[in-house]
């Protein structure tokens, strides 16, 4: 593809040679002549300065050195530029001889059952979705279109994938929620008799748990994108176009907004509500309701601007100490004066 | 059912119709009038008014709107009414023309081996146990009766499983603990020659790893109920009716007694004793001995009551400052009065 | 075998009776007369004095109420007393005819495909390395030899392990790396078409997720040991002998260096660079470069004595406080004083 193509078809302004080829994407290091690389932070220019690449994607913000696509927003050119150089693979169709899929599962002729797939009775797979190797799916299980179930996935029965869905090798959904009662001193396990929803264009990590609910179901909503080895309690409702990254935890029954932000290994207690666009910092401890919006770091979370004082106070706790003996010195010296 | 028969069964006091048909239970929003559904705490009570529901579970303290199933306990009831409503599927018995199960593997006849299971040498498995799809069951594995095992769960060889074990998808038993010598810079393996033993009734969550013993035994006691996600690490001990909620991990040799709750995404250092009935909050970490019955918070964790006031004390730190500012400029009027 | 004989496969100077026969390798309560137990620590020696063992492996600085072997490094000594009695079993060769194989993948002879494995196309596997049961093998994944790769572990395409590699079961090597482009509120996944590399001597725990790059590779160094349901992102790159421990997560694009050592539930943020020989404490979070050789805790991590003394500072806030009011009341008495 010449540079110039590329420039249209990526929306991009071309600054610099449209007729140069371009055979791929590359990162600032092992770009060549021949690839496209891409630069989002002024801090990088260095790297782009000692790159061979043969042409650049840059936000309007930074200088060029070289052919340039330009761009407003420089991730969403570098997605679409990877997705015209790496298609899909074609998608094949039909069920691999070795999976054990149920006479009474329907699978859309055009979807693909990887090998040692199992696929459970009244399960249904929608047109174009791909279930990798040595996929569960369980008894009821309803899978949307164009999804793709990577190896070693378990969907326990009757969730239900809308379309688009993506989820991760060693990803369980459907897994029984954590709930009991106690009987004196034993736990009595309290069935857990709901399901998953995962809505459209939902993606989800690798060997992350997703556990149905007690009653009803479990629901991460439209557009949600959920990274590995995080964990949803049964019952928690997840908005739409939420983003939650690795080791995270939401305890039952917790409700979290839309486009809400977590960054990693957070836990959210029980029974409370995030509001939409809220932002929760990495490793921050969210133990009571958090109005739309906010920004909250620390455990238990408290709102940004009062995490920074306090961390800063904190640290300036041994000042604090000396500052206090100074006083109590001079203190005493007027008292002492005063006696005299 | 009628709602008589239904109070009758779960050893309820009935307040109202008895007559009323019961076909199933069903949470606040979702029941209908043939429906129970129940309420564990006031605040509840208006999203119960609004309810469908015909009857309602409701401790003693909470005031009815409709016929009522009265318990002390309403939690345990609710599992028995969902056991009632929601009885487990009929055991099948057999083994999957598609499992590789060793000849010299010991099945029981009314036990069910699932679709592309794997049973190796020398493994044991008893009476009404079902392992569902994909199940990995090592050499010398032993597993009692009534176990369910989910799919995709690995039991690596010598494991035991007592009876009415439950062990959910993803979930690794058995694997290497992380052991090693240093020779020089570098790190020489400890071959980790122990098991794992899961007492009776021990529930184990989805894709947790709970890893075998260097030498002797990893022991998870009777009724203990572990989390989504939770590590727990060579040679640690666990005692009975333990609760561990997701994403928890306690390191190398630790010893947590009976009847302990652990939050979510606690971590517990090696060769630690933790004491029976202890409650340790969510994100806390556990650095040291804790004594029985304590309540402890934080990271590194404190008895909860110190834990409060070192984080109120923290708020408050901004305001100290400010009070220190004020005292030095009050001591230096005096000082300059003395002065003239 | 006989002592004498052990202390000098061992290289141990031995202490008593040499001809004395040693069956095995035991914890201190379980061995008897014909084992040899092993303590490190003075702490233990009252349950030495309380075994049956015939013998101890001890360091030169504790004393002996046995026949002894002596070693500068007894976790050393015991790596190898272990592998001495238990030998890895006799590696089987071949495919199981359950195993799904590509006829363009490449089995070494001397390796072994287990039962319900997957092995895509164009996948090579070296001479005798062990793929356990009903592991997923993708399209161009090169493994070395003398790897063990146990059961139901998934390694997606292209990822590279170099030789003695060891992966444990559930875990999930170069699934899609965590990143997407914002189109307005909406989410871009960005394709992550880079890979996983492992280099020799690599373990990465049960459960543990290592993404694949989004360009490259993410790569783990030579010796280095990855503990249970570790995350390893996107592009990140990790040294040699370094040793993360359980539960920890490490962001995208991040560099570790050689010899570090991470204890469980450590959080490192994206883009930084943390130095060669440096130790993080158990649930630090790691938000900026920290140089080589540095001990930190705690989240934001800072160096260890800041943290200790912060941690104390905090805990006499209360002792801070009541200073503080008496130094108040002391002014305000000379104030009145002076007022008079």
């Amino acid at each position: 593809m010449r540079l110039g193509e590329m420039a249209e078809r990526l929306g991009c302004r071309l600054e610099g040679d449209g007729e140069r080829d371009v055979l791929g994407v590359g990162a600032l290091e092992d770009a060549g002549p021949t690839d496209v690389t891409f630069v989002t932070d002024a801090r990088h220019l260095p790297r782009l300065h000692a790159s061979r690449a043969g042409a650049v994607i840059l936000p309007d913000s930074l200088p060029a050195d070289r052919p340039v696509l330009r761009t407003g927003n420089p991730y969403l050119t570098l997605a679409r530029a990877l997705a015209m150089f790496h298609p899909s693979e074609a998608c094949p169709a039909g069920i691999h001889p070795t999976a054990v899929v149920s006479s009474d599962a329907c699978v859309d002729p055009t979807a693909w059952v990887g090998p040692l797939c199992v696929v459970a009775p009244r399960a249904a797979i929608g047109a174009r979705t791909v279930l990798d190797a040595q996929v569960f799916v369980g008894a009821e299980v309803w899978i949307g279109c164009d999804c793709r179930v990577f190896p070693q996935v378990t969907l326990r029965e009757r969730t239900r994938l809308g379309d688009r869905v993506i989820v991760h090798s060693g990803a369980v959904i459907g897994a029984d929620g954590f709930g009991y009662a106690r009987d004196g001193a034993r736990c009595v396990k309290i069935p857990q008799v709901g399901r998953v929803v995962l809505e459209d264009d939902v993606e989800i990590g690798a060997n992350a748990a997703i556990d149905r609910a007690t009653l009803g179901a479990t629901r991460i909503g439209r557009g949600t994108k959920i990274d590995n080895l995080v964990q949803i309690s049964h019952n928690v409702q997840v908005g739409e176009d939420t983003v939650i990254a690795g080791q995270s935890g939401i305890a039952g029954s917790s409700q979290v907004g839309s486009r809400v932000t977590f960054a990693a290994q957070v836990g959210v207690v029980d029974h409370v509500r995030i509001g939409d666009n809220v932002v929760v910092g990495g490793q921050a401890g969210v133990t009571k309701e958090i109005p739309p919006g906010s920004i909250v770091l620390g455990s238990p979370a408290v709102p940004h601007l009062e995490f920074k004082r306090q961390l800063a106070a904190t640290a300036r706790l041994p000042q604090l100490r000396k500052a206090l003996r100074t006083l109590e010195e001079r203190l005493r010296a007027l008292e002492a004066r005063l006696e005299r």
